[in-house]
């Protein structure tokens, strides 16, 4: 290999993290749907959502119009021992595809929690302390976000209590210990410890548990002890809000050298990723400043955007939170256990929702066992074991890079790569046994899912 | 917190990479005693090492008198991939710990075998690549050396056998599938696959495997193979040589703010973090150009420095490896399993050990549960979930910033942070649980080991 004109990896120095988040929403013609208040069909007031969020979240939550939000010092102090996360181009594995595509990764793993969470989590554990809470409950799926959680906290010195989401618990027992050692209470979902839980267990007693249910639990745990706060991880506009950090730092180290993506791939389970990656890209779309091609990659076995509907629904299976507007398999939907890592969301961040129906971006689905085919493709060259999460992102860029070659096009290709897959090594043994399996859901499980979607809205 | 003056993370850019390692032993008066032909206990000449190694490291071996020995082009793209590591400043440690003391950390952690043993194991797969060998043979203990030689095997097309100390296969699961899905074959050690494995099975059933144990069946399997070598990733000089890098790239970010480091600290197994950490500025020492104090931290289990002997003996139990004269407990020493991580070499690299004998570095030794103390208080306020040999370092940089706060010192503390723990979560769950016990072998224990040494030298 000769030497490069870019670096393999840009960094950024540390005055280049950005200091302020950008708000997407402020660019977006047609705002994203409010969320309902599911007793009265109307929009959820600031007042309303308050028992459940801390207030300056609330506030974030329901700002459509600030395009720029200050990142309070204590954050920008925090993003400091991991940021700026570096924007890799990928010439390993542009050699080993022989494409002339170009290929870039904004990489969100070099950080204990493993990804991108911990940039909102620092963020909600940073006003729930502000507020003077005790402490703050949450769910985690892949456990990557009660990592994150559970860093945070230890940080801002407040309780943390987790529900995981039962398959992950028992698959990820490390993921646990990582949370234990940063001193965050974690339990399996469902659990008996809530009254929503119990119910779940009643109704399903084999069932190895989904996001939306461990969300169902972490709320209640939270309205019902005084001090406590939810925070969620993905889903919503304020985690967007604090995502936008990787987008605006992968474009600042790209404008450095000169280099405009064509093409800009994210997976996608909640969104927290994806929306946060293109954020600044899809600005500039929004105000026609610029063209950008964006594709979310989800799992075939939990396909949201490509097999869902646009509607209001509930963003927890035990129907608890307010309804928001987006694509959704329905509440009741719980994906295949034999799905690796997280994206088992049945819902989709509202804000990609609205630019999804507005045609601003594509999607598209992939299957497991070619995702895992990608990953270890990707972890040979570049020396990084991905996240099953991120190998998403990594197959469509494969992908996109191999229809350059047949074309001889000279794309810039930049996806995400959210994190990394030390606590994924089930599923890699799996992969490498050969009996990893792909499910995918027939339109009748689907249309039955979908059935159960409230009428509202 | 307010800003600091200097940054959090200290990043070189890529072209401050050194390009070339630094080779100690060029400025050491007393050299270190050669290796000798166990046979004839004679040294061992290039010709007897090289069905053992490759021809170009054992010229690196055996080279005690260039200063300077350059990193050919493709090892030097490879590091490309992860190096520059980061030199961090401890800002947060520094404020939990009230101290005076500036700490300062480098941080090899951030690639996924998740140590410094890259830097090496990329070096010494290159050479065999460029030897048309077709593979090699090596032992791990904690998984890191295993999973770093998979990564550079894989990188170049080799085949690589793996022979893992077998607690640490069962303990480690996760390691196994990592240097899987890298294509790399791994076997428990010891194992009936080699005349020394089954020897040992004989006489100790129910052994959980040593180093020294796995070493000699790594090396039984390369002599016996056609194209194959033995490779190590520590107590060699030729892996000293390599380690330099971390040495060589914390000092260049040092220098680039200012700031002497007045003690240096890394944790020392076979010894290859530790002596490539300190070897430029143990150059000076030695030219007399600057004085540094360097503290070699081993866990009290597994005392070569501070409780062995410095004498000619075996680097492998089986006793098929030439004689190297080193601080050592005997070849027979088998740790307790009880330990976590690495560090359970029986000896010490014969640089680190001349060095220590001409009282050029001090050595101590620390006890299991104070390392995990330190290891917790770490990763709660810097972020990274450390692995259990580099928080042997962090118990004494802690207690070297907590003298300074009782004598007021503004002192620069350096310390190596050679890896990160999430492959070591058993250990930790036993900390998190309170099982975690110490071990310190007894004075009768070691005696007895010592009587084994071989009588040469």
């Amino acid at each position: 290999m000769a030497n490069r004109e870019i670096p393999y990896k840009i960094y950024l120095s540390e005055n280049e993290i950005p200091k302020t988040w950008y708000n997407v929403r402020a660019d977006m013609k047609t705002k994203p749907a409010p969320l309902l208040n599911p007793g009265t069909g109307k929009p959820a007031t600031a007042e309303e959502l308050t028992p459940v969020f801390c207030k300056e979240l609330v506030d974030q939550e329901l700002n459509n119009d600030d395009r720029e939000i200050e990142i309070p010092e204590e954050i920008y102090n925090f993003y400091k021992m991991y940021r700026p996360a570096p924007l890799v181009r990928a010439y390993c594995l542009e050699e080993k595809l022989q494409t002339p595509a170009h290929i870039y990764y904004k990489f969100e793993g070099n950080n204990t929690s493993g990804s991108h969470k911990l940039n909102s989590a620092i963020a909600q554990a940073y006003y729930a302390k502000k507020e003077g809470l005790k402490g703050v409950t949450t769910e985690t799926g892949a456990g990557q976000w009660g990592t994150a959680l559970s860093m945070a906290c230890s940080y801002f010195n407040l309780d943390c209590k987790v529900y995981m989401v039962k398959v992950s618990y028992e698959q990820k027992p490390f993921r646990r210990e990582v949370m234990r050692t940063y001193g965050a209470n974690v339990t399996p979902s469902p659990s008996d410890t809530t009254q929503i839980g119990r119910k779940i267990l009643a109704e399903h007693p084999g069932t190895t548990g989904s996001l939306g249910c461990a969300i169902s639990e972490a709320v209640e745990a939270a309205v019902t002890q005084p001090g406590y706060r939810y925070v969620l991880g993905s889903v919503l506009n304020q985690v967007l809000l604090h995502q936008s950090i990787i987008g605006l730092e992968a474009k600042t180290a790209l404008d450095k050298y000169g280099v405009k993506p064509d093409v800009i791939i994210g997976c996608a389970g909640g969104g927290s990723n994806l929306g946060g990656l293109i954020a600044p890209f899809m600005g500039e779309k929004l105000r026609g400043e610029a063209d950008y091609e964006f594709i979310a990659v989800e799992p075939a076995s939990c396909p949201s955007f490509t097999r869902g509907v646009y509607a209001y629904d509930f963003a927890d299976t035990g129907k608890v939170c307010p309804l928001a507007k987006m694509y959704t398999l329905g509440s009741d939907f719980i994906p295949s256990p034999n799905h690796a890592g997280g994206l088992r969301y049945h819902g989709m961040s509202p804000i990609l929702s609205q630019l999804y129906d507005d045609g601003m971006l594509k999607a598209v689905s992939v299957k497991q066992t070619e995702v895992f085919d990608a990953a270890e493709t990707f972890a040979r060259v570049e020396g990084i074991l991905p996240a099953p999460e991120s190998s998403h992102a990594i197959k469509v860029a494969i992908d996109e890079a191999l229809k350059c070659k047949e074309t001889g096009e000279e794309k810039n290709i930049l996806f995400g790569l959210t994190g990394t897959g030390y606590f994924d090594l089930t599923a890699y043994e799996a992969y490498n046994n050969g009996t990893m399996t792909d499910y995918i859901p027939t339109d009748e499980t689907l249309a039955e899912f979908r059935s159960h979607l409230p009428k509202i809205g």
